[in-house]
C-alpha cells in the first residue's frame, strides 16, 4: 500500500496540479484482501480498526510482570497458578476456557558435578550469580539449576576434546587431524546447530560425555556489555535446555505418537529411543575458561576459536574431566490452557492460536513476549465480541505447558486430539519469544500471499513503512543475494519454512495444519536465554521497553485470526507455493550437482596426493576421506509433479477470478478441500527413521534440529548420500506433490469455472 | 618432471611388463631450458649439480647465530660489524666486495610517554620483557625500544577512538555511525594494510595521534601458545617497524629520487613530505587492552574485534590518551656491501642478487634467513670459481643496510648508479625472511617461465615433489576459485606481482630492472616479527630448525643466478606476461563494471530510503554516502595495446623456436634489447602524485603499502572514482605497453627470421 501511494505521489508531481488532485490515496477498502469480496472486505477493515483501538501497550507490560514474577517451569507452583490466571483471564473476556492436562515425563537434577581433575584441578562452579539490578535473579530456592533436560543420568571421567559446534562436519575436521573421540568427554560451543544435536553426535562418535558451554564471542562480551551493563552473558551464565532427540519426535519421550493421558502406555524412561545416549550438561564460560585452557594438542580451526583469552587447542586431554549427573525421572502435569469462542457460521472450522506459557526460568522474553501478545489479542476479540460481532469461524487460544522441556503440552494435545484437528483445524498461528526491529515469518507457503496481505496492512513501530516493506529492506541490504533477488522482483516476501523450535511442529509435520510462526527480532539481541536472566528487569530495559513490538504482535496476528475467523472463502492460495516448491527442486538438484562436481575433484586431488603435499609435517593433517561417486538421480518424478502442482495452482487462481457467487454449502466444501490440502503432504510412513514426521516439504534437520531441511526426505538422503533412498524418496515425494496438486484441482471444480477471457 | 614420471609410471603399468622398461626418467638434460641450447644446457645441470653439492645447512645455521649474536640496526655498532664481517667473506671467496656508504636520517627515540588519563588511569609499559629461554631476548641495553621510524614528533592528548585497521574503508564505517576522528587519538589494529598508512590515513581524516597494536587475535594467543612456549606473541610483544610514506617513495625522505652521498642537498627533515604528520607509536596488546577496555560508543562491527576479552566498543573515549614522542633527528651511515664477480663473455651484463642485512632488533628470520642463503650461494659459486668455472656474464652479490626503516641502503644505491643499473643490470633477485612450506615467488612476469624452470628443478625438503608442484598443489586445495584454475589448466604456476616491502622497488618500480623475490612459509608462522624475539633461538625451534628450506631457497636463487649468468641468450619469455596483463586488463575493466552497477544499486537503495527503513534506533546507522554515478571509460588504448603485446610475444616466441644461430654481437644486441625492455614500461611522469613510482604494470598501493596494484595508474583512478585520471591513465599505460611490445618486436627481428612452418 505504502508503494502504490509514493507512486501516486511521484507521478503527481510530474504532472503538475490539477493531476495532484487525483493522489489522495485510494480508499482502505479498495485494497484487495484474498477471501473477501469488495464490499467484505471494507467491512474487515472496520472490524480491524476496532480491534487495533484495543489493544494497550500497558496490558501487556502488566501481565508480563504478573506472569514473570517467579520461575514459572514444568512441575513448579507458579506454572499451574499461571495456567489458572491465564484460564480465569480467558473466561473473564466470554471464552469457554479449560485446561487440559497431560502426564509427562520431566526429570530434573538430583546430582550435577563437574571437575577438572588434571593435570590441574577446577571444580565447576554451576551456578548463575544473581546481580542486584535484577528483581528476579536472586529467587535461587525457586529456580531450576542449570542443566540439559533428557540427559541421560552418568558419571564418567575422560579426557577432553574441543568439538567447536559438534555438529558432524566438526568431527571430519577433528579426524583429519588424527583425533576420535571415542571414550572421551567433548566439549561444544552453543550455537551452529540446536543444542541436542551435539550429545547426539558426540555419542555416535562414541563419545561418553557432552559438554555445552556459551563463547563469549557469540552471546558474551563478544557481542557487547555484559549483563546488567548491556544484554549479554555475563561470566556465570549458562543456558538450559532441552536435548530431547525431537527431530526423531518431540513430545513425552516415553508416549511416541499418542497422548500421554493420565493411563496411556508409557515407555521405560531408561529405553526411551529421544534420551539422551550420553551424559550432557550446559556451563558457562566462567566454567569453561579453565577446562579450555587445560587442553594441549593441534589448535582448533581458526573459525572454531572463541573470545576466551586463551589458544584454543582440540585435545585430547591432558585435561581430564569428571562429570557427573543423575535426575529425579519424575512423572509432571502440564497445563494446556484452550480458550474457544464458537464460529457462528462455521463453527466446524476452527482457527487456532498458541503460544506456551512454561519458562526455564522466569522466561519475560522466553515465552512471554509472545504469550501477553496473544493474551491481548484474546482480551481484544473479547471486547468486538461485547461489541456485537461474532466470527463466522471458532476461534481457539492455546496456551501451552511444558514447551521447553522438548514441545510436551502442545504435542501431547495434538497427539490426543489429532483426528478433531486434522477435521477441523484451519490453520495454527504460533508466536514465541519477539523482542523488536524486523518481522521473522515462516510456514505453510500456502498461507503466503494472505500473511503478505496482514504484513502489508500492519505498521512498523519505528519506521514509517509496514513491517514486511521493512523486512524487504533488511533483505535488500544485508541479504543473501538470492534474498536479495527475491525483495527486488518478487511482489511478494518469500516467508520462510519452518523447522522445529516451537510448537507448531506437531501441527505441521505431524499433522499437516497449514501453521505461521511469526515473531520480531534483530534489535533486542542479548545473552539472558534460557538463563536467571531472562527477566522482566531485562525485557523492559533491552528487548521492547515500550511493548511497541508486542502490540505490532498482537496486529499482526490479530488480523491473521480475524481474516482467517471471517473471510468469505478461506484465503490460501497455491502459486507463491508452487513458486516456492519449485525453488526446493532447482535446489536438491543442485545439491546433488554440485556433490558430483565436489567428489570428482576431491577423488582427484586425493589421487594426485594433493593433500599429502600440502600438509605440514608439524602439524599433520590427513587427507578426507574418500567418498563414493554421486550417480545421477532420476528426479524426472519430482519435476512431473511439480509441472502438476504449477497449473493446479494456476487453475485454482483462475477459478477464483470467476463470479465468486458460492452457495454456503459450496463454500464450506471448498473451505475443507482447502485447508485440508496441506494434509495431502504428508505421506503414511513418514520420514525415513522418523515416522513421526510425516510432511513432505518441511522437517527440521535430523542433524541440525531447528534448522528446517525443505524436501527433508530427498535433502537428506542426498546429502547423507543414500542414494537408493534417495531415489525412493524423490518418487514419494513427487506422489505427496501429485496427491496435493489433484486436491486443488478439486478445489478449483468447487470454486467454479474459469470466467470467459 | 615429476608430473612426466608419475604419467611414465601409469602408462607402464596399464602396458605390462615390457612397457614397464620405458619408465625410466628421461635424462635430466632432455630437459628444455630457456635460453640454453640442448648442449649448453647439458653443461648447466651439470654445473648445477655441482652448485648444489657444496651447499651445507651448517653454513646458514653458523652464519645466522653470528650475525644475529647482537640487535644491528642503522647506526649500532654490530651493524657495521656485521657488514664487515661479510664483505671479508666475500673477499674471502674470491670475490671483487666492497662497502658503499650513503648517509641518511635514521631517528630514534628520545622520549616514549603513552598514558590514559581518563576515566582510570594506565602508564603503557612500553617495553618487551626478556624470556630466559632466549639468550638473545634480554640484551635490553642494545636493544632499540618499540617505536615507528619516521613517526614525528608530538605531545597530545585527546580521546581514544578504535579505527580497526585503519584503513579508508573502516572510517566510511565510523562516518555512518557518526564517529568522527578530527582531534581524536586513533588505535588501530596491525594487519589489513602495511603500518605506514594507517597514521597517513588517520592524519588525512583529521586525527592527532596514532597507535598500533598487535591483537592477540592476529599474532598472539589466538594463532597458538606464546613465545616461549609457542611462536606467537606475548603479552609484552610489540612490532616496531618503519612509516615512511614508501607508497609516495622509499629511501631517504630528505634526498628524494637521489643519492644521499656525504655532501648531497637534503630537505629539511620537518619538510620531508614522507615523515608522518601526526605521532604514532606501536604497543603490545598488554598495553592497549586497559586503553580498549577504557572505550564506550557503539560496538565495532563484528569482524573488528579481536581476541582481547572484552567487549571492543569504538568510542569516541570516555577513554582520554595521553602521548608523547620526540626523536633523535640523526643522519646515520648505512653499510652497503656489493661483491663482484666479474663475467667472461659479457661482462658488461649484470645479475644482482641481494638481500638486506641490518635488523629492527636481532633479526634472526627478518633479514637474516634469507641472507644467510644468498651468503651460502656466494660460497658455493667461488667454489665453483676455484674449480675452474667463471659466469658468462658479471654477478654482483649485495647485502644492503637500512631496509627495515624505509629501503634506505638499496634506495640510495640505486638513485646515486641509476645510470649503469638501466644500462647493464639484466635483472635483480630478492630474498628477505623466509621460513618453511610453500614457495612464495613473486616478480616480472617476463621472468615467469624462466622461473618455472628453476622451480621445476628444485626439490621440497618436506615432499617428493618440486617446490613448484608443491606450491600447485596448495592452490589447488585452499587456494581462490581463480588461483585453483590456474593450477588445474596453466602449465606454469603464475607468479604474483611486486607491490613494496623489500628492497626490489627501487630496481623494479624506479628504475625499470626485471625482478624477483622469492622466500618460503606457511609453515613458520609467529609473533616474534620486528620484536626482540625475532631470535636465533626462535628461529631455530620454530622457523626452519634444520635450515633445510634456506638450502632450497640457495638452490633455488642459485639457479635463477647460474642460469641468467650463463644462459646462451637471456631467458625472458613474453607470452606468460601477455597473458598475465591481458588479466589484468579484464579485472580493471570488471572493476568498473562492478563499481558502476553497486554504485547504481546503491543510489536505489538511498533513493528508497532502504538504509533508513534497516537502522535501529538504539545503535543509529546512517546511510552510506551518495555516490557519483560511474561513467563509461574508454579502454580502448588499453585492448589495443593489450592485442600488439599479443602479437609480439607471439612473434618473439616464435623467432626463438628458429635455427637460433647469431653471432655474438647479436646476441649482445639481443640480450641488451631483451633486458631493457622492462624500461620501456617506465613512465616519464610516473604514476599520480607520486612520480618516484614510474612502472606502468606494478607499484605498491597508495593506501595498501605493502599490497600491489597491477596496472595503478588506472586501477587506482578508478578506485579513487577519478575518472579523467582514468581515462588519461588508460591512454598512459597503453602508450608503455605499446612501447613494451614495440621493443619485443626489434628483439623477435634480431633473434632472427621465423622458422618455415
Amino acid at each position: 500500500m505504502l508503494k502504490r501511494y509514493a507512486f501516486f505521489l511521484a507521478a503527481g508531481l510530474l504532472l503538475g496540479p490539477r493531476a495532484r488532485a487525483q493522489t489522495t490515496p485510494p480508499p482502505a477498502e479498495a485494497k484487495p484482501l484474498l477471501g473477501f469480496a469488495p464490499a467484505a472486505a471494507a467491512a474487515e477493515y472496520q472490524l480491524e480498526t476496532k480491534f487495533d483501538a484495543q489493544l494497550k501497550a500497558g496490558n501487556l507490560r502488566d501481565w508480563m510482570k504478573r506472569l514473570s514474577a517467579h520461575p514459572h517451569h514444568v512441575g513448579s507452583p507458579y506454572d499451574k497458578e499461571n495456567a489458572d490466571y491465564m484460564a480465569g483471564l480467558f473466561k473473564s473476556w466470554g471464552y469457554d476456557a479449560r485446561i487440559d492436562i497431560s502426564y509427562v515425563l520431566f526429570p530434573t537434577p538430583k546430582l550435577r558435578v563437574l571437575e577438572l581433575v588434571g593435570p590441574t584441578k577446577y571444580t565447576a562452579v554451576l551456578a548463575e550469580k544473581p546481580v542486584p539490578e535484577d528483581a528476579t535473579s536472586g529467587q535461587t530456592a525457586e529456580q531450576l539449576p542449570t542443566y540439559n533436560c533428557f540427559s541421560k543420568d552418568g558419571d564418567v571421567t575422560a579426557e577432553l576434546v574441543f568439538v567447536n559446534y559438534g555438529i558432524p562436519k566438526d568431527y571430519e575436521e577433528l579426524a583429519r587431524r588424527g583425533i576420535d573421540v571415542k571414550g572421551k568427554i567433548v566439549i561444544a560451543k552453543y550455537g551452529g546447530s540446536w543444542r541436542g544435536i551435539k550429545p547426539k553426535v558426540a555419542a555416535e562418535m562414541g563419545a561418553i560425555g557432552c559438554l555445552i558451554y556459551s563463547d563469549p564471542k557469540d552471546d558474551g562480551y563478544g557481542q557487547g556489555d555484559v549483563y546488567p551493563k548491556g544484554p549479554f552473558k555475563p561470566e556465570t551464565g549458562a543456558q538450559r535446555g532441552s536435548v530431547l532427540d525431537m527431530p526423531t519426535y518431540p513430545g513425552d519421550p516415553l508416549t511416541p505418537g499418542y497422548g500421554s493421558t493420565k493411563n496411556a502406555k508409557r515407555l521405560d524412561y531408561r529405553k526411551a529411543p529421544t534420551i539422551t545416549q550420553i551424559p550432557v550438561l550446559p556451563i558457562s564460560y566462567g566454567d569453561a575458561q579453565p577446562l579450555l585452557a587445560a587442553l594441549a594438542g593441534p589448535m582448533a580451526p581458526a573459525d572454531w576459536r572463541g573470545a576466551l583469552p586463551i589458544p584454543y587447542h582440540l585435545g585430547p586431554g591432558p585435561a581430564r574431566v569428571h562429570l557427573q549427573l543423575a535426575f529425579n525421572w519424575k512423572t509432571e502435569p502440564v497445563y494446556n490452557v484452550i480458550a474457544t469462542l464458537q464460529g457462528s457460521q462455521y463453527p466446524e472450522e476452527w482457527i487456532m492460536r498458541g503460544n506456551h506459557h512454561d519458562a526455564w526460568v522466569n522466561g519475560a522474553s522466553d515465552p512471554l513476549s509472545g504469550l501477553v501478545a496473544e493474551l491481548e489479542e484474546a482480551r481484544a476479540l473479547g471486547e468486538l465480541v461485547k461489541a456485537g460481532w461474532r466470527p463466522k469461524r471458532t476461534v481457539m487460544f492455546c496456551a501451552w505447558d511444558g514447551e521447553e522441556p522438548g514441545l510436551l503440552g502442545s504435542t501431547e494435545w495434538a497427539e490426543t486430539n489429532a483426528k478433531d484437528i486434522q477435521k477441523h483445524v484451519v490453520a495454527y498461528l504460533n508466536t514465541d519469544n519477539s523482542d523488536r526491529g524486523f518481522l521473522g515469518v515462516a510456514g505453510s507457503h500456502t498461507l503466503e500471499k494472505f500473511f503478505n496481505q496482514v504484513g502489508r496492512d500492519v505498521q512498523d513501530p519505528e519506521k514509517n513503512v509496514s513491517i514486511i516493506e521493512r523486512r524487504k529492506s533488511l533483505d535488500l541490504v544485508s541479504g543473501s543475494p538470492e534474498a536479495q533477488k527475491d525483495a527486488r522482483d518478487r511482489p511478494d516476501l518469500r516467508i520462510g519454512a519452518l523447522g522445529a523450535g516451537s510448537d507448531y511442529s506437531p501441527y505441521l509435520q505431524h499433522l499437516g495444519i497449514p501453521s505461521l510462526n511469526v515473531g520480531f527480532g534483530g534489535e533486542g539481541a542479548g545473552g539472558e536465554y534460557h538463563s536467571i536472566f531472562d527477566s522482566f528487569d531485562d525485557f523492559t530495559r533491552f528487548k521492547d521497553p515500550t511493548f511497541a513490538y508486542g502490540v505490532a504482535l498482537a496486529q499482526t496476528m490479530g488480523r491473521c485470526t480475524l481474516r482467517l475467523a471471517d473471510a468469505d472463502v478461506l484465503p490460501f492460495e497455491f502459486q507463491n507455493l508452487s513458486n516456492t516448491v519449485a525453488k526446493y527442486g532447482t535446489e536438491v538438484k543442485a545439491l546433488a550437482e554440485t556433490m558430483r562436481t565436489d567428489t570428482e575433484k576431491q577423488a582427484k586431488l586425493l589421487a594426485d596426493k594433493r593433500f599429502d603435499q600440502v600438509a605440514n609435517p608439524d602439524q599433520p593433517l590427513l587427507p578426507p576421506k574418500a567418498q563414493e561417486a554421486v550417480p545421477y538421480l532420476n528426479f524426472a518424478p519430482l519435476d512431473n509433479a511439480l509441472a502438476k502442482l504449477e497449473q493446479s495452482a494456476q487453475a485454482y487462481a483462475q477459478a477464483r477470478r470467476g463470479p465468486n457467487k458460492l452457495s454456503d454449502d459450496r463454500k464450506k466444501e471448498l473451505d475443507q478441500l482447502l485447508y485440508q490440502a496441506e494434509q495431502q503432504l504428508l505421506s503414511t510412513e513418514g520420514l525415513p527413521r522418523r515416522p513421526w514426521y510425516r510432511h513432505q516439504l518441511y522437517a527440521p534437520g535430523y542433524y541440525t534440529g531447528y534448522g528446517v531441511k525443505t524436501l527433508p526426505g530427498i535433502r537428506e538422503a542426498v546429502e547423507e548420500r543414500k542414494w537408493a533412498e534417495a531415489d525412493e524418496q524423490i518418487r514419494r515425494t513427487g506422489a505427496a506433490i501429485e496427491r496435493f496438486a489433484g486436491q486443488v484441482n478439486r478445489a478449483a471444480a468447487v470454486a467454479g469455472p474459469a470466467p470467459a477471457q
